[in-house]
């Protein structure tokens, strides 16, 4: 979503809190909650640490997420990492690297498609097969690759997000296995978005493309959505250990050194604990990974109670209800023809903030949006903390009320008397 | 200096301490001194919080900016300010808003070329006025622009820094004024990075373009250099209040919200408190002042005293040396005939750390260096802290000890046996 649109949409939001109208705020990626008592006392314990620091990170963050990453099966050295503010950065600084045009899922998380565009790069955008999402479909990347290099454009990444943003699937196996042989086949470098890598519902294999492509994979993570950091400002990037990966670090740290000089230093030390994996925080993770497990599948239910498409949610904490099933009585109750249009009619009309299907690339005659869900969280860390460690977080009464509003919200937009 | 420069650079440094050699670490551009306990207390104070906050920055922070700005004879209001994670990222948005080629000082700190290549766009060049540094001769940035136009290039944006990295100087009102006609009959913006501005050795008027061309100047500062707080990475940028102050404001937030999504929160909370000048902190400020510009006269008067030509520092921690003077015996006794023979000659046999002034974009045969004072400060906190309270701190004793060895290790260089 464009910062305008944002902007907009938070002025209809304050109006209608100013109205003393409800608001369901169920836009913005945000973990919703508290921060862990452990990683305060670190950043506090940090807190004199006021260099800048070397450009690539402290030793001791680029060990602990060298670790976190062995941890998770792929194996790992410290010199393969560097740190960022945030991942966000660092997916720039690599785009910039690679060069060339860049390929996307379709829909993929905003933010990719803004930062090729900086760089003066149109996206390529391919389908993600059908009930998935994050990834493209192979066989509709090999095709548009090829077609693109016809006609004289020069692709040379593919983004992947795993659990995705905004469709809250992960991706199958089969599907990332697919994409990895297109991408040496098409010698396209893979850059794996896994920040809500650790926030997938279900045990399992994870299917990160670094098993499989692991030459050409670049993988990034971060502390805001695992441990709901977002302020903290504080991401990495996991390098191949091969001649590409060397060349890419290369050029991504020079990029940090121009644009960013280093990653706050108090939060690099916080980093190095949360990426050891310490029981405390894995015992974190956990509950923050049911809380929004348990909340993504009763606001999907919600949404497919009401008429709409939807797929199970599997990570992370979006929702990507398809109302293109309502889509005669929508246009004949309200107007609506493309997600944009139900976007407005959803804050206007009943104070629901969603995001519509277009900030992510989707067609705007594509009825998608997307349901971010931490917003129904609580008003309060001590709400947000009960229902962090409750082993039923849709039984709070605040969470049961907005479910039960939201329900009555889409009813009214879906049949309306 | 490019990060494989530095990286080379650190390599031979690591390699002479291995070997037990002396180093003097005169290259990097780190403030020095330790975090004032009050600016800690209030990062601590700020550890809780986590989201990500707006992405134009908290509002407290801005208010806070504003009236530092306002304090300075600057007036503004909260709505002129970003923030951001350090003044560099700052910097980078802003050429990408106002877009076209970049107009660089002649030498200029190293970033601003970096970042204009990163868009693409190879800078222009314009020599500062004799004795001077931080902007443009007037006339010959005039020549330049108008040179440039003819040639078919697009200069819409000139570079300033007051007071300059890398040569100490800060530039005189008449220049900066000068600066300000030629910037508003050719219509540049003007790009003034004052974030080594409250570090100014003598009293008097700060010759800030935003009091002669307030329509069309875009003012940086940071917490980096006036507090030492480089690892915390918080900058803010202040716009005209005028319609093209407006519209770059506006398309900086949108790059800021792709690329870097907010400034860490418990930093912003940290750099409200800084930026309302509380009287502990401008007390700080004025020690930090006296302990750098006691310095930097003690260096440059050794690089005087070897023979170099070299103006008086007038604000920062650099010293811009030039041996000119000296070339006929360097080149005789060295094999020195540019700027990275004599860095590299300091470097390897002599331990010297400083920055070849190729690196700031002077010609190779101009035997400048910049030279960053900082380093001699101690050897930690406890000698730092003394250096920054004493009344004269150049006679610390390891202070007049790196002093003395700088000064013997250039009358090897200048006059070996």
């Amino acid at each position: 979503m464009t910062v305008s649109a944002t902007l907009a949409a938070n002025e209809a939001i304050a109006a209608r809190r100013a109205a003393g109208q409800e608001v369901l705020a169920l836009g913005f990626g945000e973990a919703g909650i508290p921060v862990h008592p452990l990683l305060r006392q670190r950043l506090t314990q940090a807190a004199g640490q006021i260099s800048y620091g070397p450009v690539a990170g402290i030793d001791a963050a680029r060990e602990a997420a060298a670790g976190y990453w062995t941890r998770r099966a792929i194996p790992t050295g410290a010199e393969q990492v560097l740190l960022g503010p945030g991942s966000k950065p660092l997916l720039f600084a690599l785009l910039h690297a690679v060069g060339g045009d860049v390929v996307l899922p379709k829909p993929a998380w905003v933010s990719y498609a803004a930062q090729a565009r900086l760089l003066g790069r149109e996206p390529i955008r391919v389908p993600v097969p059908a009930g998935e999402g994050g990834v493209p479909d192979a066989d509709a990347l090999d095709a548009a690759v090829r077609e693109a290099r016809r006609a004289g454009r020069d692709p040379r990444v593919v983004v992947v997000t795993l659990p995705d943003n905004p469709t809250g699937r992960l991706a199958s196996e089969r599907s990332v296995k697919a994409l990895c042989e297109v991408a040496r086949e098409l010698d396209l470098v893979i850059a794996a978005d896994e920040i809500y890598r650790d926030l997938v519902f279900e045990p399992g294999t994870f299917p990160s493309p670094a098993a499989w492509a692991p030459e050409r994979t670049v993988t990034t993570t971060s502390l805001s959505k695992n441990y709901a950091l977002g302020g903290w400002r504080v991401g990495a990037v996991r390098f191949p250990d091969s001649p590409l990966g060397a060349q890419l670090r290369e050029s991504v740290r020079g990029t940090a050194s121009e644009l960013w000089s280093s990653t706050p230093m108090p939060m690099q030390h916080a980093a190095a604990y949360a990426w050891s994996d310490p029981q405390e925080l894995v015992e974190r993770v956990a509950l923050a990974r049911r809380l929004h497990g348990s909340v993504a599948h009763a606001v999907a239910e919600v949404f497919a109670q009401a008429g709409c498409a939807v797929m199970p949610p599997q990570g992370g904490f979006y929702v990507w209800p398809d109302f293109g099933p309502l889509r005669d009585s929508l246009a004949a109750d309200w107007g609506i023809a493309t997600s944009p249009d139900l976007a407005r009619v959803l804050l206007e009309r009943f104070g629901v903030v969603v995001l519509p299907g277009t900030a992510f690339g989707d067609d705007p005659e594509s009825l998608t949006v997307r349901v971010a869900v931490t917003g129904i969280y609580g008003e309060n860390d001590s709400e947000r903390l009960a229902a962090l460690v409750s082993k039923s977080p849709v039984e709070m009464p605040w969470i049961a009320e907005s479910l039960a509003g939201l329900g009555e919200k889409l009813r009214a937009l879906t049949a309306p008397e």
